[in-house]
Formats: C-alpha cells, structure tokens, sequence
C-alpha cells in the first residue's frame, strides 16, 4: 500500500483489546490503515499495545520487519480514552468484545450512536447472530459479522456473515476492506450455529475424542494423523479439492465411485456428543501434556506455530494453486 | 543411510503398483533400500516404472534431486515376473493390491507361502480387518495393517493395525522400518470401519457437505476455511495441539471452560448422512469445476500439492516444535 493510498483513507477502529482485538490492531495497522483503539478497560488497553510492541520487536529480531516499518506501524496506532473520539470519522470498526448477546447489544447501540454515519460496525463474533445483535438499532443496515480465526495476524480466514437487515453495499465493502487487509473474507450466506468453520472444527474434534474414548488411538496418534496427513493437504486444499485430486476425473468421478463407501463410513460414526465431564477432560488434558509438554511451554509452541505458519503463507503466495 | 547400512539391509518388495504402490517403490528406494516390484499385470508394473522415472526426472529438473541420487535410486527398483522371485530373501512386503477380502485373502496365502520366513507382509489396505484378512493362516502373526495416506511418497502418516493374531514383534518391526524410511508410524489399537484417519476426514466431509446443501456457504466457501483457516494450523498440530493453545493453562483449562459452548455445536450438527445421490454429487462438483478448473488441470494441481507439501515438511523440519 502506498502512503499517499494511506493518507486517502480513513481511520479504522478496533474495539475491544483482548486476545483477538490485539491481533486486529497489528491487522489494519501493518496494512498501512490508522487504526484507532479503544477499551472500557484502559489496563487491558494498555496490555494490548504491550502486546503489540513486543510481538513486533520479536519480528525485528527475526529479521522479518525492519526497525523502520516496526516504527512506522506503530506510529499509526493510537489510544482512546472514549469511544466518541476513537470512532469519529472512521470507515470500520471492528469490535471484540464479550460474547454474551446483552452486552453485544448494549455495545451496538453506542457503536451506532457515536461512529461517523457511513462507517461499518463489524463483529468478531464466534457465535451470535447479527439479526438478533443489531434488531432495533437504527444502523442496523451497516451491521455485520465478520469472525476471524485465531489469531487474525497470522490466519487469513474470516467469516463474513450479515445479519436480515445488512445492505449488500456493506457486504462488499467489508469484504473488499478485509481483502485489502491481504485476510481471506468467507461470504456466509445463513445463520448456524458455530458459523461454517467451528461447525467443521466441532466435527473433527467430536470424532477425534470418540477415537481416543473407544481407544482406537491416542491423543498423540490422532495428532500425528493430522499434523503428519490430513493437514498437510488440507493447508493447500480443502475438502472439495482434495476429493477433486483423488481421481482423473474430479469430484464427480471420486464421489459417484467412492459415495457408497462414504456412505457407510459416515453411518459407522458415532453421532453422540462426548460429555466434556472431568474425567474426560483430565484424560484428554493428560495425554495432550504429556504430548506437549508443560503448559509453560505453551508461548513458545504459539510461537513455533505463527512462524511457521507465516513461513508457509509465504511458499504458498510465491507458488500459488495452478 | 550409509551405503554399508543399506547394504546390509535385506530388500522389501512391493506387490501391487497402482496409484498407491508406485508411491512405496519411491518411499522405499529413496531411502536405500533394495525394492522388488511385482504385479500380476505386467503392464501396470511398467506403468508404475514410467511414473517413477518420470517422477523423478521433475524432481531432478526442479533441482531438488541429483542426477546421481536418481540413478542411484532407479538401480535399486528391479521388477520380478513372478512372486516367489519377488519375495526371496525380503525382509518387508508393501502389498497395496485391489479392496476386496476374498481378493485381499488370497494375495495373503499366496505371500504368506513365497515370503521368506521372518517377512512382515503389510497391507496398504483403507478398509479391512487384518484379523480377517489373516484368517487361518499360518503365518497370521507377521501380518498387519499399515495404510499410508495417498500419496506416502509426499505425505508421511501411516496407520499401522495390527490382527488379531499379529504378534508384538512384527507392530515393533513395522514402526521401526516405516520411521526409517522418514513415514510417521501412528499405532491403533483396535479396527474400526475407516480406521481412524478416515473416520477424521469422514467427520469434517460430511459437514462440509452439509454446510453447502443446507445453504450456509458454497463449495469454494468451505475450502477457502480450510485451506486459509483450519488447514494452516492442522498442518503443525492436531486437534488436542490446537486445543491445548488455546488457554493459558492448556487443553485442560480450555475443555472446562468451553466444554458446554463444544457440547452445544456438536449438538447441533446435522448427523444426517448425505445422500450422493446424481443431484447431490453433480451440485458439488460443478461447484468444485467452476473452483479448480477443467479436470486437465488435476495433474498440475497435484503437482503442485507435492511441491508444496515437501517444501512445507522441509519448513518443519527445519524449525521443530520446540
């Protein structure tokens, strides 16, 4: 982005500085956007920008940021004492706060009361509905959920989902917004539960337990199963391109000659929702410590995994799908 | 592997060379080890020869092989004409021959009778019980399950499934020769239908599919959660790694805390099977069509999968879970 592109636009907002506000304030601001920060809480505020500089400092060291676009990104990063004058004037706002549908709504009317009149009220949501969030509020029309991945920073994907009263006008340009921002937005169409991605996730771990619960394997071997096989596909491709891949024909060969084998594969799975009890979680919690070791060790792990994931954004943009 | 090393080695050989054999001769001779090659058809043995050469000559073009490695490695490749010169003396058998028991049974007495005697015969099978598989047979406990991830040559995880009748020795033997080779050997304790990598894949596929009949999202939707979501973390840790990062105080934190939220969306899902029926099937590969192009393209596609997937495993390789 060029700094003349920069100056022309106007100021973001990110409201709320948890894990995941944080991390959208290292989004828009690497992206060249003057990014406006507030938080009821100004400690967690100032954690957030504690947060930031040290992640950026560590990018420094790495090699992968320069001292002077470290500089230059937090430059463009400033604190609010209020919401007025942190949402004046801006194009976006995205806001992470609690996730409980009162206090969603009750951040909503104040959203709409103070942002400048054209400016799109975005939510990291994982799981309400905008319908129910904005029902009521006079901007209802420019209300909308967009739900990133953890964390935003280091994951493109976002789930992009208005709520009934949403323009399309405000869909596109918050998917052109995030798109610019180099994130991957993901148009839901509906309202589920879970969204698209943490419905898919919930799948995955729902069987994952059952593996481990009947004793067909082990934490350790389903994670082997996933970070040495499917994963390894299913960071290029998805679901639907790795079928496509399975056979010369496509998807439509693969499915019309292996349906009647996913068929009775999917019917052998255990449909019934693990209980979450404590023994359940002691077991599956002791396994997975004794795979990853002490959960001190856990900001390093974090660490490992958004380096490497960056590394491989890398080869995949300098080698994108055929 | 030393020259010594390999030398000393006994060979193994890989009985069945469709799209999954071909890929053991690979996995086994570019590990130095002397591999016989037999298939009933002899044309699909030669085919399999011409994927290798040609295989292995991209490898040498992208410069990520050496023209001597590549010699070298075709000089251990010799196809047999028949299977009692194919087993003499080996100390492994890859068989990946046709999914059909009373197909698979017979392949097994006929290995058992030609194999010299200490050989572990291993099945690539996706599917069947080596209790069955094995049934009655003399030489039942040196026969085992070790299903690869197509294709092993590129993806290293490999469920190892031991019979009924398969001694503790042979699951030691088998583990220790597939990490030789550079696979990652992941044990099950116990059959089910799909074992378990298949049952994950299963899981996730069905709500993906889900997500597109019941109009969430569309097929382009989905993949692009994977491959810029979920499949970038998948591709470092599993399921119960990725959990584990998710509180400070690791899996055990995170499952009590989000325990009820997870028992909620798994409750929700739909544990319909798809039909894939003609609509259903056709609906999802035009979807899959318009994403990855003309089916000429799978070629190029998987192409680059493996030229991804390798570089990837160089990555990891390179910088370990700490």
């Amino acid at each position: 982005m060029s700094r003349a592109r920069a100056r022309s636009q106007r100021p973001v907002a990110v409201v709320g500085t948890g894990v995941i506000g944080r991390s959208w304030i290292q989004v828009f601001a690497r992206a060249g956007r003057e990014t406006r920060v507030y938080d009821p809480d100004p400690i967690q505020a100032r954690r957030a920008l504690d947060w930031l500089a040290a992640d950026l400092a560590d990018a420094v060291a790495q090699g992968v940021m320069s001292r002077h676009a470290e500089r230059e990104l937090r430059r463009r990063v400033s604190l609010h004492p209020d919401l007025p004058s942190a949402l004046s004037g801006v194009e976006y706002v995205q806001e992470s706060g609690p996730e409980r549908l009162e206090v969603k709504q009750a951040i909503y009317r104040e959203l709409d009361r103070h942002a400048a009149r054209r400016a799109v009220l975005a939510s990291s949501t994982s799981a309400l509905d905008m319908t129910r969030i904005a029902d009521g509020l006079a901007g209802a029309s420019r209300c909308i959920v967009a739900h990133p991945v953890n964390p935003p920073h280091v994951i493109p994907a976002v789930e992009v989902l208005p709520g009934a009263a949403t323009t399309p006008a405000v869909v596109t340009r918050t998917c052109r917004l995030l798109s610019s921002l180099g994130q991957s937005p993901v148009l839901l169409r509906k309202y589920a539960v879970g969204f698209a991605l943490n419905r898919m996730q919930a799948a995955l771990v729902r069987e994952a337990i059952d593996l481990v619960e009947s004793g067909v394997t082990d934490v350790n071997g389903v994670d082997a199963l996933i970070r040495d096989g499917l994963g390894l596909r299913w960071a290029l491709l998805g679901p639907f391109g790795v079928g496509h891949g399975n056979a010369d024909g496509g998807l439509r060969e693969y499915y019309a000659k292996y349906g009647s084998a996913y068929i009775g594969l999917m019917n052998a799975l255990n449909p019934a929702t693990p209980s979450f009890d404590d023994a359940m979680v002691d077991r599956l919690a002791t396994g997975t410590e004794k795979m990853e070791g002490s959960v001190k060790k856990i900001p390093q792990i974090l660490a490992w995994r958004d380096r490497l994931v960056r590394e491989l954004r890398t080869l995949k943009s300098g080698d994108p799908h055929p």
